[in-house]
């Protein structure tokens, strides 16, 4: 069903200071950079081995990311597992009764599609399934 | 410098219930269990593609995980990069200015050699890096 760890989600005060630190010290390469306003972020990837680093800035303090940041502080902020069907493990996760956030799959980072499962049923963590964009994968 | 998400750290209240979510609900394989006194933890290692699941339930609340649980809930705790050879990534993560928890490495879970940075050195994030045991690699 999960088919590998596809990113991390981690929220910063600052993309490019958090760049500096993923990129220059950690030696990560950046491989796309993109302002996604329906989810109020600006979103950077970076490659390790078959997976990412998503590091995600707010767009403003109202933002899910800006809440996040304002009551934890920055930090892991979710883990996002890739797979090959992402209305399939949907169902899945629905027939097995997990609460979801999104019913339906939506457009995430680089054309990928995704949806998030909610954190009170995955122990608190929050959650992300992904299917990347055909010429990715 | 970093290979791959080796794995991610997951702070759990009980070990048993994040397993049936883990490995009945979301299909990943237990590969591993073991308590390691040391760090104060009871921990299960599930595959998914190349990385692991790491559930980390506390062995009291004194521990590490035990105080990370009473501060902050369950949820996502650390991330682990894998590497080829931990002195070498630690020394240039010394020589970088970086704040190590670890000067030297430890051994980890299933035999590895482990060393934490320092969460205020990576915007929050509690890092690991890990060199796999022989065997494993």
């Amino acid at each position: 069903m999960l088919s590998a760890i596809d990113h991390v989600g981690v929220a910063v005060e600052n993309l490019d200071r958090a760049l500096a630190l993923y990129a220059e010290v950690l030696g990560l390469s950046l491989v796309h950079r993109e302002t996604i306003t329906e989810q109020g972020v600006e979103a950077a990837l970076l490659d390790v081995g078959d997976g990412h680093i998503e590091l995600l800035a707010p767009l403003g303090p109202e933002t899910s990311v800006g809440k996040f940041l304002a009551s934890r502080g920055p930090g892991l902020h979710h883990i996002a597992y890739r797979v090959s069907n992402v209305e399939e493990v949907l169902e899945q996760l629905a027939a097995a009764g997990m609460r979801l956030i999104d019913e339906r799959p939506r457009t995430g980072i680089r054309g990928s599609r995704v949806a998030f499962v909610h954190p009170a049923a995955t122990g608190g963590v929050l959650t992300e399934i992904v299917q990347p964009a055909p010429e990715e994968s």
